[in-house]
């Protein structure tokens, strides 16, 4: 059956003392929004309903960042989780499919999860997803009969029985669609917050004589940031399970705590991360690779076989083929480095496409900004830049060309050639030991 | 009421298996003492004596780098605390305040702490500071009734219902100066030490019918150092606090355990901080500025809007005002970039000023030193210096003047002018495919 | 007595999903087989059998790497650690010392332990190394009597009271060559799993009335390595102890966390290490230099009185003398630097020796690659290396020689001479300003 999902993203986060609305406070680079997102990804969502209302301009900026196709609905007052689910009826009108609630301040859910609640509901009308807490403390609780939900009962409506269960409710609710706003439209707000509870709903279907049951996940999955020291945590925790992840599947990271990585950062197996690596987003690193110590990668494509660092900074749009080596204070940006080319030292490569086997000697600088316009620099294959070579773009060097090191290239330099762009030296016999004579006799009468 | 401090500094820290006094082992780069005479700074006090006695001369020393009115009271002989106060007597002779005794080797203690110490002593002839022990072991207790400190008994001493007793003493004492010494003048050295305890003034007090109260603080506070392995503890206990209070302040820390802070470390709210940053000694971080992965800052100033790293050195005296961008192996010493300068690449900039919206091109160096005397560059605003400039000083660089790429600068360059010092360039034909086939041919040989 | 070794390294490491055999996985840079072979060389063997089956020939390799005079044992078929033992037998054919039984996959065995066991071996024919465990769960159980070991009991067979012995088999056995070799013979299969047990030696042993006896190590001595996850945490477990013992020794750690060392890393007492620095293989620091943060590694040897870094790149043949210093963005690769030699900024040194007390100017590169082959840069003592200079290989600069920065050195500068080879600066008055505006008119065009 197809899926919609629907992700509420309305709340302020007072805790959060910021303007940012709290579900576009980063973890790893994305808005905790997006994790969401992503992990209702994997259900292939026919439709996704994002409900918005502090900073409800902001927020949608951000989903459509994400998805253009992601709809917004408009929260404008905030008066509960039944009230906010149901400003997007009208976004899913005549769906008829599945209806997933997720929360944009609940990053950490994870796909297996989801993808159980929606084969639950194959067989139940409503699902919900709970989990066994540690603590339960405030949580509402799940109250079940073997596998059937019979209601959620919130912590203060609770007798002693009930608050003894340890089976507690994420929030996290799956119905066809035209059910779950049937059901929200009989929620009421009589209660001591005078809000609309969203878990209201499985009461209501079970007086209709609908069935409910309950998913479990693990209790980290249903994390909820709230506060600054909490989007720490959250932060900390997602590098840890992401390197974990990346270790079970064959990647091998040297000192694991000391690799940063982006939601998005995707590496293969076999490949090898030294200590003290920052993947920034946008980053790729095919199997085989090595990334060496220091190193910063951002935006940048790693293909196999390819020795990046130490000290080496990948910028947006660096692209390294195969068997290329680069690091030892070398920088690249919007360039590529097809097969078996070599930028080892003291280089900065910008705007700039580099031919298969060229080596780039030390200190070499594309000088790729006039002060107003940004120019190409194109080398080609097999070609040897000397060290220190400044090539002024936009320029070509043919295949199998040279320039002498020290050079400045202003001009082309067709295939085979070689580039020569420097002043003879001159030895000054003993003009050395003068100079050295001179300046040591300044320094004594300023001593004196 | 004006305030003395007596900082108890004089023992020799066998156990440190060093020759450096105790007291002056750093933690994040300054003497402990430092830490104990900075938290005293809060009361304003109106006199700081240091009493020394292990190492005096360089125990003065330091003390007079951190502030040149402190006095020094050498304890020649250690005959216990109560001595090593009594040696303060001459240095604080007349003075009418409050003293209060503190610990070289305690650098934990709270300014709030010796706050709630000085309020106290308004009600009470002497403070004593206590607190209760997760594991009271062998420390004194304090013996109280309700919040009356009726005596302080070592350990040793101690019977079994004072044993029970889990508040115990700090040893950090204020009291009226002149009232101070003479309870010091009571204290005798019948004990199996056969040392004067500052602790026994208490007992002295309370039969002198004078008035004496516990001021209570965390246990962690009075952490000592003795060793190498506690030092090595107290710097982790200083990096871990000094995160923890930058992010309360609002400061966005991407990974605190990779941060590591100076004793005198100023981060403003909302400035950001990403992974592997080493503050050393002497830096301002404003509001909003962003510190780039793998920077290293020392003595510098980094001014709202500025963009430092990644890979960015910073060194005494560097200066970046609003907007500056400086990152991807630039190093800055003893240096102004004005408001919006930029160097981004490779680039060495040292005893230099550099205009407004001055661009700096990759690979610039300023040659600041001719082996023996060091000079400044002076580049003017709206400047763009070509990429590998070397800008020999003393040499000075108009506004909206330019350098052309490559170009060795000795001379001055007038406002809008372009100076150029390099070759022109000449293509050789086919001689690189030359060359590479002679040096072929040689391997080619070599091998045979 | 004379002492030989048998290691045992012929599993396959099923778990390991690897084609590379289990022992040669390495633990801080160096196949974990080696660490049990270091331990080892404290009793300074007068042979070493290592007994390999899975990958026989890459474990030959790898042990000829350590040592070339190790002896290779096949175990064609996995029959049991007794069967592994017997294969040595021919290569201590005559051997009339003592054997020693080791793992190549327990590489935390320490050198103490080994030597109280062949202190133990003088007095007992048959020496076992035992250990208390923490959760004793499937070990073998040591059954003694003071310290007369009785027998060794599997899991499996021992009855309720054995399962409670908390003193667990390490599997490290002790006793002369030819008993052990004797024993062995004795050994059947008839159990469970049909192999032949080394532990079965000490019931034979008792029932001909040799003797027995325990020796006690710590547990984390026996830690194995059999999984990825494990071989992580050995390697986590490798560097906690490794920093440890630094501490100890008295080399100063500012972050122990963020100081990663290889299995054969030396430093000194006194010297210091910063935050976020990596001894890849072959780095020795000798006392009191110190090596500042971000600085990475590797077949390097650093003299007293040395700074290193920040940001310095050590690679193999890396040799720095006493008082050098080298930092901020720079390279050095098999190259000499005498005594008091600096290159301090943005440089490349490849392939090079530098004389005492030269300064190397920032930005200079030793140009030693000339596409096919590579060269060597001599640089005389006293010299002035200008920034920016490129010393074309193969090249000598002389005692007290000068280059002026921006030169391209391609021959030898004799003693006390300058050598000049750069442009003349041409100033062209207003030339700036014309192309500035040029350039922004053009944008303004392109923005229209």
């Amino acid at each position: 059956m197809s899926v919609a999902l629907i992700v509420l993203a309305a709340g302020k986060g007072t805790r959060m003392q910021s303007d940012l609305p709290k579900v576009l406070h980063p973890i790893a680079h994305a808005p905790m929004l997006w994790h969401a997102l992503r992990a209702g990804q994997v259900l292939e969502p026919e439709k996704t309903v994002v409900v918005a209302g502090h900073g409800a301009d902001l927020v949608e900026a951000s989903c459509k960042d994400y998805d253009p196709e992601i709809e917004i609905a408009l929260q404008t007052e905030q008066l509960g989780t039944g009230h906010a689910v149901a400003q997007a009826r009208e976004a899913l009108a005549g769906f008829e499919g599945d209806a997933l609630v997720l929360y944009g301040d609940t990053p950490f859910i994870d796909e297996n999860t989801l993808q159980r609640m929606t084969e639950a509901r194959q067989t139940h009308d409503v699902v919900v997803l709970g989990f066994e807490a540690a603590d339960p403390g405030r949580y509402g609780r799940l109250v079940t009969e073997n596998e059937t939900l019979l209601r959620i009962v919130e912590f203060k409506d609770a007798n002693e029985t009930e608050r003894a269960i340890t089976l507690c409710n994420s929030g996290v609710v799956a119905a066809k669609a035209d059910v779950l706003f049937d059901l929200i439209d009989a929620v009421d707000n009589n209660n001591a917050s005078g809000e609309y509870y969203l878990t209201d709903i499985v009461g209501i279907a079970r007086e209709r004589g609908l069935s409910a049951t309950v998913v479990r996940c693990d209790e980290a999955e249903t994390l909820g940031v709230n506060s600054r020291p909490e989007l720490a945590a959250a932060e900390a925790l997602f590098q840890t399970k992401a390197r974990e992840a990346l270790i079970e599947n064959g990647v091998t990271l040297l000192a694991p705590d000391t690799v940063f990585l982006s939601w998005d950062t995707v590496i293969g197996r076999d490949a090898e991360v030294e200590q003290n690596v920052v993947f920034a987003p946008g980053v790729t690193v095919e199997s085989g690779a090595r990334i060496r110590a220091f190193s910063h990668l951002e935006g940048a494509h790693v293909s196999r076989g390819a020795i990046i660092g130490p000290y080496a900074r990948l910028r947006p749009g660096a692209e390294l083929a195969e068997n290329t080596h680069v690091g030892n204070f070398v920088e690249i940006k919007n360039a590529v480095l097809h097969e078996g080319a070599k930028a080892n030292h003291l280089t900065y490569i910008g705007d700039a496409e580099v031919g298969e086997k060229t080596n780039i000697g030390a200190g070499t600088i594309t000088c790729n900004y006039d002060g107003v316009f940004k120019h190409k620099t194109t080398i080609g294959k097999q070609a040897f830049i000397g060290s220190n070579t400044m090539l002024v773009a936009p320029v070509t060097i043919g295949d199998e060309a040279m320039t002498a090191s020290g050079s400045v290239v202003t001009e082309d330099v067709p295939d085979g050639a070689l580039a020569l762009g420097r002043s003879k030296q001159v030895n000054k016999p003993n003009l050395a030991q003068k100079l050295f004579a001179k300046l040591r006799a300044q320094k004594a009468r300023k001593q004196a």
